[in-house]
């Protein structure tokens, strides 16, 4: 199989996303926010807007780009994630996303396609800017160049984190997130899940990455969703819906913090993670 | 406080009700459908629509005869519900409801306001009705007519029941079942419920009335969304949201079952309940 390489700079056509603050609360719940966390829940305080939020109104570009590869569905696995804010994101509007494929790269048995896709509102200022790594099995070997190697973002092993937060997911995890726009049934349909060599559907990745990001705005951002400016992590390992997941953080630097996301058993699923926050007073 | 009396016989303008299969999923999770109930919750298998969702098209139209009532709305209670289904509600469609104000009357403390939403397809075909009940506190002594009174419905007292189901709500369960239409504050703003009289926010009456719905259908009528044509209930008490609900049925009538729903320490909330049934080879 091969991949369009042609795709390598270019730039998609803006993609519109309208939401309303219903979106929003979808969302939240889909990510597993509990009833303390009201001010994202209900439209009396905002809502305030989860920062992973931001993965959502760019979901398409991906959608496009991953089509236009030409590459097997089946053969497709989101590897990594990264979000950047701009100022917070308000809790309805019209956004405008343009996605542009910063690289393909021949990892051997793979290949990775890294998309960035950056958002702006009706008025066109920035509000915040994602990357998709897409990698692609059985897609290597073409000869392409094997790209940059990724920053390494090990805790450190010498003390214990800053914080740690349990919560498990539940059951119908997967049935909620996926309202938010990725209706791929391998988070739904037993049958199809165990076709692509699964048990039974699994969690979307970007769901336990917003599972993650409220751990983070507890443990590190005293639940100020205008502290998380930027997170990034890699998709280390699959999760069930109703697994419990800890999170933990440790602090690198004033605001920066590692990050991984584990199952009950211990298996890590968030790896090469970090968030960087900005201080209360100079919330986005 | 005088209520406006000339409503009765007054028939509404229909009022459109346009939805998708996501709505459908939504409603489904916001009365507690679990992952094992995955016809009512993946597209892949229509979804199957739960018939209690039959309260949603015609939600405006309660809302609409409460406002030109001129009753205080914090005076409204929802006293009773009853649907009754004439064919599977599809998954997705464009429905006009017209609603008609049967009587508005006299119970002495309060008034009672009956109305009546049928709700047909695009074509014009018949769906399902549904009578709402609506109690307004201090309303009373006008003058007005009692009223037929209530057709008593008490479970046999000489036997068990013929099934009881036992479930859990989820703290989040009003927050997510108001995202199918009932926005009131009630449900969601702990400010707002205490100036109304409550500890904490409320479940909404009719979230019990899906939960309530869903037992039936697990317990009478082997899991099959087609075969609940009928169902009525009042509003007896108090659910908070991670309460968990008993639903108990008796069967008096071949297809024909009186119904309860308790809390865990006992108290009926739905009441009076009557689910009529059509057999498996004769299902809508």
């Amino acid at each position: 199989m091969s991949l369009n390489l042609k795709l390598v700079g270019q730039k998609s056509a803006p993609i519109e996303f309208a939401y309303s603050w219903k979106d929003v609360v979808l969302y939240a719940l889909g990510v597993g926010a509990k009833a303390d966390e009201l001010d994202v829940l209900y439209e009396g305080r905002g809502p305030k807007v989860l920062p992973t939020f931001a993965v959502v109104p760019s979901f398409a570009s991906m959608i496009a780009v991953s089509a236009d590869l030409g590459a097997n569905p089946v053969m497709i696995v989101h590897g990594e994630q990264s979000i950047r804010l701009h100022r917070p994101i308000p809790p309805q509007g019209k956004l405008l996303t343009t996605s542009e494929v910063k690289g393909i790269y021949d990892k051997g048995k793979g290949a990775l396609c890294v998309v960035e896709a950056k958002t702006v509102d009706e008025k066109g200022a920035p509000l915040f800017d994602n990357i998709f790594s897409i990698f692609v099995r059985g897609a290597g070997g073409f000869g392409g160049e094997r790209g940059p190697e990724a920053v390494k973002a090990d805790p450190p092993a010498d003390r214990a984190p800053d914080f740690e937060i349990v919560e498990a997911t539940t059951p119908e995890q997967a049935l909620l997130y996926r309202l938010s726009g990725d209706l791929n049934p391998l988070h739904a349909d037993p049958q199809f899940a165990k076709m692509a060599g699964f048990d039974r559907p699994i969690l979307h990745g970007l769901c336990t990455f917003g599972h993650a990001g409220r751990a983070l705005l507890r443990g590190a951002a005293g639940g100020d969703p205008a502290r998380l400016v930027g997170f990034s992590a890699r998709f280390a390992g699959i999760v069930l819906p109703g697994d419990t997941l800890t999170t933990r953080g440790w602090r690198i630097e004033p605001n920066k913090y590692v990050v991984t996301t584990s199952t009950q058993d211990g298996r890590v699923v968030l790896s090469n993670a970090v968030a960087e926050l900005v201080s209360a007073d100079s919330a986005l």
